[in-house]
């Protein structure tokens, strides 16, 4: 069963205490569809400029990614650049260029809106909205968002998450999205909203689950050399919704276990800069 | 079979978000026992002084826990005070009046000398050590230690490591003892010190594992209602201890499940100040 994401393409400029990296490949869509290429197809949902390399592209087709629904715009690629101390739990931005995803209208191509299983990867809430309505009775909705939207698109993203099944975002997030410090209060309020699961990822320390009929917590798999933590929230998304739609099945049980894909993959992402660790482990 | 436990009985006063408490009832030894109680017999070795009202000792005997090694001296009870801010994984110590332990030299009766399990509680590793020398070839050691000692007696506390089964300290205190910032290389250097075991307390986010063999996580129960942590790493570590001493068992599998019962305790012990919430649930 294949995932449509749609998602940001990005380079990225990432400064950790263990190194540097400038404009490597990076974005949302990207850690998510390499992630979820491990357990499914997918079919990627996103613009890039045209300074875009072809070795991009071809990597993402190495991974069996669908590029249908790529586009490619007048302009540069989307860039982030942020940066880590040794509390590696939590990236500091230093600057978003928005570029092509300032215009982006994402048109779904046909092949694309017969989808069970989407993903809304850390984008505008907007484009989150207006890609979920091209799609026809999807049967599984998650969702990623951050800070960014949770402070500038509030209405907007409120909005979305009335259509979304499942959440998927940080513990500083949930507490900001409710506006309450308590983790259960907020994680309570955060359901109220719209998605029926909630999943907060916790970094090194894991993931926590909600559901209205309880918690499900798995620690993180300790690591002893961790270089970058950038994209993994999108690859643990990546491996669990991958696993989800690979067995057809979003039960809780079934979720419970794609939360260990997601940590395993999650902890593969962060030993390397960019997608140097999934590319190494083909 | 029975603990022997050494460590402080003391006046906590402490301020968190959520209310302030003065004088109450506190101390490593104080918490350890009450929690261990609900599993198994327990020897107190500790000192108080004069100012210390029979209505605690009353609570303590109520508990079972045996006080022979209670010593009265002349003098003022130990005082601890500090406060808490929103993130509740961390005190702040405001004050440390040792008073009546900055004179103790542990004698410990006869009927204490054939422990098989024994924690030395947080205080002074060579009170530590000195306890441990009394006592007649134990089974299972364990050790619990804050920076205060890591970094004002650290040769005395690498000595009496040497001698520590299981070491059970927070994540701050493994990397600070380890001189090490990351959790899996610090936690190598610890074991190297001499504890075959490490348990890593991460409050809210539950405990670590590490011996030689492997690693084993737990996450900690979600709670809507934390009043006051103070206390929670010795309650841990009294369901712990107590749960190994009841079973007289302290495989590795015994150990995971000894985790999980201290991850209770712990749980119950934060939802109160003081010892309130163990004192009703009696």
């Amino acid at each position: 069963m294949s995932i449509l994401v749609v998602g940001s393409v990005a380079f990225d400029s990432v400064e950790t205490p263990f190194g540097k990296a400038d404009e490597v490949l990076g974005g949302s869509g990207t850690y998510f569809s390499t992630s979820a290429s491990f357990f499914t197809d997918v079919n990627l949902v996103a613009v890039v400029g045209e300074d875009f390399p072809t070795e991009h592209t071809d990597f993402l087709k190495s991974r069996n990614i669908d590029l249908s629904g790529l586009t490619t715009a007048a302009g540069k690629t989307f860039r982030w650049s942020g940066e880590y101390g040794y509390d590696l739990n939590e990236a500091k931005t230093l600057d978003t260029q928005l570029n092509v995803f300032a215009e982006f209208c994402p048109q779904l191509p046909q092949s694309y809106m017969d989808a069970d299983y989407v993903f809304l990867a850390n984008i505008d809430p907007e484009l989150q909205l207006d890609v979920l309505k091209q799609v026809v009775r999807p049967k599984v909705v998650a969702c990623d968002t951050m800070n960014f939207w949770i402070d500038g698109k509030r209405e907007a993203l409120i909005k979305t998450l009335k259509h979304v099944d499942i959440l998927l975002i940080n513990d500083g997030e949930v507490r900001q999205l409710a506006d309450e410090a308590n983790m259960v209060k907020a994680a309570h309020k955060v359901l109220a909203m719209g998605p029926k699961t909630l999943v907060v990822k916790r970094g090194e320390y894991g993931a926590t689950m909600f559901t209205e009929h309880g918690v499900f917590s798995a620690p993180a798999y300790p690591l002893e050399d961790v270089y970058d933590p950038t994209g993994a929230g999108d690859t643990f998304a990546g491996g669990f919704m991958g696993y989800l739609a690979s067995v057809r099945d979003h039960s809780d049980a079934a979720m419970r276990r794609a939360i260990i894909f997601g940590s395993v993959m999650a902890s593969f992402n962060v030993e390397d800069f960019s997608l140097q660790r999934m590319k190494a482990t083909g």
